[in-house]
């Protein structure tokens, strides 16, 4: 089954800072989507809302400044069963994130979407870390007619 | 095999000009590199360089405001041998690069940085298209300490 993988690196942040931002209600808003809720904790489901769609996910598994794991319980139907890790590690300077959705059926066009997609908002968490600001929806990079 | 799957849109363009920026040296340097040689016919091939290291670039197919397909003739191992397509299409006012980097043997962590990097780039492609300004190597984001 295809995956999108993504690495994004951090400059002068910190394990804990990432991983914060992975994991608090108020960081998450921050560079994803400024519509989140719900439970932060192992066997929680956050709500990412995108005006009127958007992603439920269990938290399976928080691995503090290592790793988080989420799965998708409802959203689009492609999503549906999927899962999303950021793994952590530090390179000198740099604060490394590993990311993966993976589970994906097919490697459909909204494949191709979400992966671009993806990279934009994991820009928006590094510029959040490293300048303070992000660009959550609904501020990110819009890359179709229908976003 | 994994592959890295891309999708953006660009507003207010059309397929002419993003089949020119894909095919074009003088383009091709504006979002890119700016270190951008080499033959743009099929059975051409383009040299792209980043400082030290860069990829070579094998035209296989050109089909004009539709499809471009390179394959990889020198470069990092991993990219040897590797294809990437670019197929365009027009959703109502934005013209769509759907974009695929194919035949990587294993999804290993520079195949991560690659996804993302692609997307750097491929957003910067969007910016020169639809603000006359991208952002190539040597003035792209940087994602790791080694770049």
């Amino acid at each position: 089954m295809p995956d999108i993988l993504h690495k994004v690196g951090i400059k002068s942040s910190s394990l804990n800072d990432v991983y914060s931002a992975l994991t608090e209600i108020d960081n998450l808003s921050a560079w994803w989507t400024t519509d989140t809720k719900g439970g932060t904790k192992v066997g929680g489901a956050l709500q990412f809302r995108f005006g009127a769609g958007g992603f439920d996910m269990k938290v399976l598994e928080l691995h503090p400044a290592t790793r988080v794991l989420w799965q998708v319980v409802d959203g689009p139907e492609e999503w549906i069963g999927t899962t999303i890790s950021f793994d952590l590690k530090q390179n000198d300077d740099w604060t490394i994130i590993i990311f993966k959705h993976a589970g994906w059926k097919q490697p459909v066009e909204f494949m191709h979407h979400c992966s671009t997609k993806w990279a934009v908002f994991l820009l928006s968490l590094k510029s959040l870390l490293e300048t303070g600001k992000g660009a959550p929806y609904p501020n990110e990079i819009k890359l179709d007619s229908w976003e």
